[in-house]
């Protein structure tokens, strides 16, 4: 199948019509739904599936262990299928598409590479139902540790353990990956631009440099649930109050340190009309230059209720291949590098010591996490020649 | 039954083990339970059991429409059974249980009455699943017309008309009720205290006098949704401010007018860690001494964001029968009268011309709507008695 006829292929597939956004949400009948898709796309092309301990999913042209015996570990290519609630086409899909894709034109130009390529389907990499971001590549490299991991619970109380038995993958083998690990000589992630950089830059690809320290963490603002109509302004704990100074005090913050800081996930309790909520629990993302801006950021979102804000997950600055990402952009007509604040797999991969790279696809809108995601069709394509040409490339 | 047994009766019903608060929303399974119980304890007195066109449930001691032919109808005690989200035991239980326990004391004293005594249980009193309160005793007084009430959704799409039919009541006949009205001489409301006036007082009971102007605004807060991490702050439409700036608003201007008000219950679209809401939608519940005082709170609210507050509900200042309140408080030993920020069937009766009265019974706590409402069993008892002589002088 072309990129464009693979794409018209998922473009239904976990779409909610009342928004028009996806919810693609790990281990759920859609992602079960996709992955199918993904096995049918690798069976269709000849390549050997391997899913891994934790879920994600290698489709390899060649043999991946033949080549580390002798010491020419293959090229990954590839992104993930999940999305975030409500989420755009693009983030993720487009590297597996693209990935796939790029197995039909290196196959079309007679290439026989001499290191095994494979495409990826990382599982669960928006950590949108867990709550936890780049799950399936951090199980494998250990940065989550398989018993934290299984133990998550969706909001319906579901743990992670639950959801991937009834998806038919085996709980008990999920934990750190040496095997599959040691099979990537190096990994290419294609990705939409999540930002409009490319368009200001005039260019189609750019080159992933660095991606920025971020975090999350968690705010529990305490309260006393208490009749909205009868209770006196001064008898009121109310923590909406709490909630609102969180939010313009990490505006402002963020402004003031160079960063971006952004509450987009709230739950009060009980959530009633004419009730003093009795706690409201805030999540704070929070990603900047660096580590003593972002903390900044947060010790000044808190300070004025006192709250305490309880660490859910950093990220330190992580610095992509250099010498990689340089041959790369000289590959592709001097494409420019750019840094980006969103967490990836690549990014995951290269703290685990992986020699990883990343190219992003001109995103029009420049919006992302959203239905409005976009990326044109030509500027597709030339994602797709750009990651054939870094393939190519590296395996040959 | 004595009121003690029949408050443990019904004690587990609906009640959420993890906050200790109760989820008794209208029918559902929890409301079911409850209607069943009321009725069993209706034949258990040999009262006779009428469901009126909007659900609401009469058990009638004596025949209403006889009394009604001869000009003196009935009195009627009583209150709802169901709960706000995460609400307490005593919000509506109180005066229903307590009613029935009345008649036990008045066919124990040998009363025969003049007048046919109900104790009634109104439905969906407190609006937690379909969003209006008092909607049982609204739609049979035509204050909420019956189309509309019948289409309400509640947070699963399921309309009020699914929920009714679900629960076997017959839809089609959902409407103003003039044959249930006409059986109303007197409505008297016994309901736990929502404040602490009573204690400080040092009284066990009081009258209720006028229920402030009170009403219920939904504020819809557009934003658009984007990538936390790569959105530059001057990028982002981030109604997270806007929430933010209306709460803090909403209370300053409360404080100004003499009010209060609540920002209960938000929706934000998508609620993701690591996207920027597309929406917040915010319910705003203002109440105060007076409609121009009230509406000044609500302008104040939405001036910065621009927003528009749609009014969802609107209850004006509401006066008790007057001579019945002075002739129930002289008969209860100069009962003090207190004005109440909260709304009540007995409210909405009142504004269809009904004569009705309230009575509240002390909370230690002056808490309500939340699992910490509580009354004294010496204070429950105190409320029947109370009850009980009021109604023993009404229908003698």
């Amino acid at each position: 199948m072309t990129f464009d006829s693979m794409w018209s292929s998922i473009e239904p597939i976990g779409r909610e019509a009342s928004t028009g956004g996806y919810r693609r949400y790990a281990w759920t009948g859609a992602d079960a739904t996709l992955r199918e898709w993904f096995a049918a796309e690798a069976a269709a092309r000849g390549l050997g599936l391997v899913t891994d301990r934790a879920g994600n999913q290698w489709a390899w042209w060649g043999d991946p262990d033949a080549a580390v015996a002798v010491g020419r570990p293959g090229v990954v290519i590839g992104s993930h299928l999940d999305s975030v609630p409500d989420g755009g086409a693009f983030d993720g899909p487009l590297g597996v598409v693209s990935a796939l894709a790029v197995v039909d034109v290196l196959k079309a130009r007679g290439l026989e590479p001499s290191r095994p390529v494979a495409v990826v389907n990382f599982v669960d990499e928006e950590g949108a139902r867990f709550g936890i971001a780049c799950a399936g590549s951090r199980m494998i490299t250990g940065k989550l540790e398989a018993g934290k991991a299984l133990g998550l619970r969706d909001v319906d109380g579901v743990t992670m353990a639950e959801a991937m038995a009834a998806a038919g993958h085996a709980v008990e083998h999920v934990g750190p990956d040496i095997e599959t690990l040691r099979r990537i000589g190096t990994f290419v992630e294609l990705h939409v631009e999540q930002g409009r950089a490319l368009i200001d830059l005039g260019r189609p690809v750019a080159v992933g440099s660095v991606i920025r320290p971020h975090g999350r963490w968690r705010v529990d603002l305490a309260g006393e649930a208490n009749h909205a109509g009868t209770t006196l302004l001064e008898d009121r704990h109310d923590p909406m109050l709490d909630l609102a100074t969180t939010v313009l005090a990490a505006r402002e913050a963020a402004a003031g340190h160079g960063c971006v800081a952004t509450v987009g996930k709230v739950r009060l309790e009980p959530n009633g009309v004419n009730a003093i909520p009795s706690r409201v629990t805030a999540w704070l993302d929070a990603r900047g230059p660096g580590e003593t801006a972002v903390r900044a950021v947060v010790a000044a979102a808190v300070r004025q209720s006192g709250a305490v804000a309880v660490e859910e997950s950093w990220t330190p600055e992580t610095v992509f291949d250099i010498p990689l990402a340089q041959r790369l952009s000289t590959l592709l007509d001097d494409a420019p590098m750019l840094a980006t604040g969103a967490g990836h797999d690549a990014g995951v991969l290269a703290m685990a010591g992986l020699s990883t790279a990343m190219l992003f696809v001109r995103n029009p809108t420049g919006i992302s996490h959203s239905p409005a995601e976009f990326a044109e069709r030509e500027g597709c394509h030339r994602g797709v020649e750009a990651l054939a040409a870094v393939t190519e490339d590296l395996a040959r």
